[in-house]
């Protein structure tokens, strides 16, 4: 008796959001137009220049190259009611005396959201309003997004820096829903004799990645993270893109019950900042190697929420 | 009325071939074990060595980033009776007063095949053998592959080469069917000032792209390509990836009529060298970029055949 | 060069409706809650009674079963940006001496809404309403609808009545767009010397399916079917559902260029009437069997907006 | 923490089948060519008359209908690796002033082999042949297969007669694996006061169908059925199709570790007769309706294995 464990969807009663008042949460400051104007759709991408590609470069030192890619696999924790399927049909005969054949793979799924994943900016959003202030019924179609589509991000070449909390705060993985503060990024960087600069790419090593495949169960039940206040921090270093090596970046649930996904409407809606979840930051924390080019190119997915992919560290 | 334009399958009567007698092509000589031992699952990937990521760096010197992975999308050319479906479901809402919700797409199709696509070494062929030697019966499963699944490659960091040959014969594109010769590649590569390395990718850029989207029907309907001879060069050369601008690398059909997909068989089966199609190569092209960085690490789908994905070059 | 034709889609620009206006097309009469209460999600389907069912039971003289779906296949016509693919996967083996073997088939696609089928009540609305009043906010949700789902129509067993508008107008098949009148329905039915009695299903012959798989450029560019006036009629006669040969019983584009569906809405919103689209009615014309059992259960897909099927009449 | 139970795949070891010997289970009489001919692609089918739908015909008394077919939707038990997808994409607008919109479902999963579900005669073999001694190589190909495809099969219109076992034998529920003998079918049949007639479709009530998302952990984890006597003595009786409440119709595992599935070869392979699994027989049980019009219409799937459904039993 197999079972699929699911990360617990805390969309316990998921519906319609399209008649939402667009109350923003309050107290926020105007968060729209972005710095890079009312048109703009590629957010923190924009901090990518060829200044920053040359800065990856320099970080290339060894020629030793990281996946940060998990598996896709049948089995692999997921969220909610998402699921991944993929299967090998018999194979395709062609014509010819050299007896070539061929075979596919048929694959469903909810593709840009399982897995190692890439949050887009039309991915979240708070009430009817996403990145750039853009409305739902402004680019949502059933065919794919009109704007906020993850094929406009382009790769994502860039300084990346690994701060290893786990490690910092002496444990081998941060506990369940631990909210990583201000003070813990601090403290890790300056252990690590490390800052961020402009259009970095930052990644967190829980060590909650420890239970992928192991205990999906754990895993996905609730998530360490980084809290709000450490979230706004990363969004003041002008960083391109946060990941993490457990499935929301951030704490799940919230330490603070009437929130869900603070840190994604921070980054993703206000900032234009993208997250990368799922990711296999082991290798880079095991090796103490906290700075690498950071390579992403997302799959040019039309009018998608996000993409799969298995980003790369090079040192 | 819209109208899906199919790559034209020469698979008219594909049928099952698991009974398929193994001759393997006549006058052949053994072509297995691999050269990287009987049980390598990675074939030319191992050349990826840190020498070679370093190779890369050292073109790397404006930072400047092409994307080669062209977007997904309803309406692009698709070979046979694949198919490429993406749709976005209704908001899933979170609880809490900050109202996040969030969206995820539905994705279906032979994911791996289609679009810009990299060929993993269980793609195709030769009767009931595959790479190394595998027999389908020793490594296919409905499931997905048990061995050279594409998730064993890994990521691809290494010195790039454009072979401009569409310019080397001084047209936009190269006509139907085409095949390129030994004299064609050196030609090229003269023109440029320009050789292959061992380890090297090499991209061949023969304008057919220009179809792309502008007239699939002429697009899929047949390709230039590399033919026979030249890809033996090529093998000989020690490459890791053969890449172009069309749906298959070779010309298509082959001007052999008794042949079909003989570049495929020669250089996943036999050689362990892996095939990226359908890139856009346009841009380099046109700004002169013969020599960067190519970086590409395939999804790790477990068992599949290949990997959709959005190859960079850098310089 | 294979192409699949699409059936027109008239959504040119499809877009969020979330937030539409609620007004109403002028001129409506209160349409809800229904007839069958504001709670009812069956519609017009709690006219099967027993006494339709032994109703059904006497059209049954001769045994003869008449298959009304069509075959789904790769090819076929699909309305905008619907899919449907098919594949087998390699064979799972099972242990045992005795070789026990299976194969599944791996199948996507906007089953319940291509070739031949069944629209629910959820299927389409007026603005954000739809059946009984049901506002899209309160019974959509990305994992299927609340309410309204097919899962709750039941079986379908009733007296059919089938309506051979195209031999009425001594044609093989009805114009392009044609408009089927309240006289053209009341002339064949004289014709056929017939009534329509309540909890009946009605299809009408048009001869439009002799395109289907035959020239589906032209099936799908456009189609004859029952103008308003004769939806009216039909729903004054308290008929269950309402069936065709084409791909939208009512007439496409329609002849007011003002209106798009306004047949469906009619039907499915304001009365619970089912539609049954792409039917075969070709051997029941060629044979004149004009009444029939109709029997038709709906899958039971939860939430689904409608149903794939095979439904048929027996003689 | 969701998790979906699966029912236990006993394919711990899928592999390919194509390489397999053919040699057919030791002490088989030659089974093929089929008592309909070398060509028969319906089997059982055959036996559906005129005659029986009249047979039929005569079950009807009450008009009443029972739904024999289970609620498809997420979380339902699902054998091995089968997964099922349904979601809603936002809805499509159309064009007018009416504004028409609809929703579609998009769904995805081994549709004909989940839930509710009619095997058809290329579903399961021995070694590489199947039904009518078609070879495997003979008529599967990756598109669906050329022969035994389920559109051959044709509406099922004929005297349905429920056996129930449970009752019999004076408990709830069957126990876990017990194969049912032939005493017990003609000990329940004559407590009935009921016999089997050629042509007829026989249901099996085991009371295994109350676990039915209650309990899918034990629903999915064996079942009991018809034992090889049970299956052979119904073979005897010329019947056309025999469904069960649980997943396999006969017990699983099977009594014989040595064998898996024999009652499935013996009745798909060797004598054409479907087999309809995961019926909802509790209502027909409860009220002792025990024969009826059995009626279902395959969908006319092209190529496909089987069928899902929605059965009816109408006395």
């Amino acid at each position: 008796m197999k079972s699929t464990v699911r990360i617990a969807a805390v969309a316990v009663a998921s519906f319609l959001v399209g008649s939402f008042a667009s109350t923003i949460t309050s107290g926020q400051d105007k968060w729209y137009p972005s710095r890079w104007g009312a048109a703009d759709q590629r957010g923190a991408a924009n901090r990518i220049t060829p200044a920053k590609v040359l800065d990856a470069k320099g970080m290339i030192t060894a020629g030793k190259v990281y996946q940060l890619g998990r598996v896709y696999e049948a089995g692999m924790p997921l969220y909610g009611t998402r699921h991944y399927s993929l299967k090998i049909p018999y194979a395709f005969q062609m014509p010819g005396k050299n007896q070539a054949n061929y075979h596919d793979d048929i694959i469903s799924g909810e593709l840009a959201q399982i897995g190692t994943q890439f949050d887009g900016l039309g991915h979240l959003g708070i009430g009817d309003l996403f990145y750039n202030g853009n409305r739902r019924a402004d680019f949502v179609t059933p065919d794919g997004f009109k704007k906020l589509g993850v094929e406009n991000v382009g790769a994502i070449v860039t300084r990346g820096v690994l701060i290893d909390v786990a490690k910092y705060k002496g444990v081998p993985r941060l506990s369940s829903q631990y909210a990583i503060s201000v003070a813990d990024l601090q403290g890790a960087l300056q252990r690590q004799k490390m800052e961020i600069r402009s259009g970095d790419v930052v990644l967190i090593h829980t060590g909650w990645g420890s239970l992928w495949m192991k205990d999906n169960t754990t895993f996905g039940a609730s998530s360490p993270g980084i809290g709000v206040p450490a979230g706004e921090w990363l969004v003041s270093k002008e960083v391109v893109v946060v990941g993490s090596d457990n499935w929301g970046v951030e704490a799940f649930p919230n330490p603070d019950p009437a929130l869900t996904a603070p840190v994604h409407q921070l980054m993703l809606a206000k900032n234009g900042i993208y997250l990368h979840e799922n990711l296999a930051t082991e290798d880079l924390a095991r090796d103490g190697v906290y700075e690498f080019a950071y390579v992403f190119a997302p799959l040019r997915l039309k009018g998608a929420t996000g993409s799969p992919g298995n980003p790369i560290a090079i040192r």
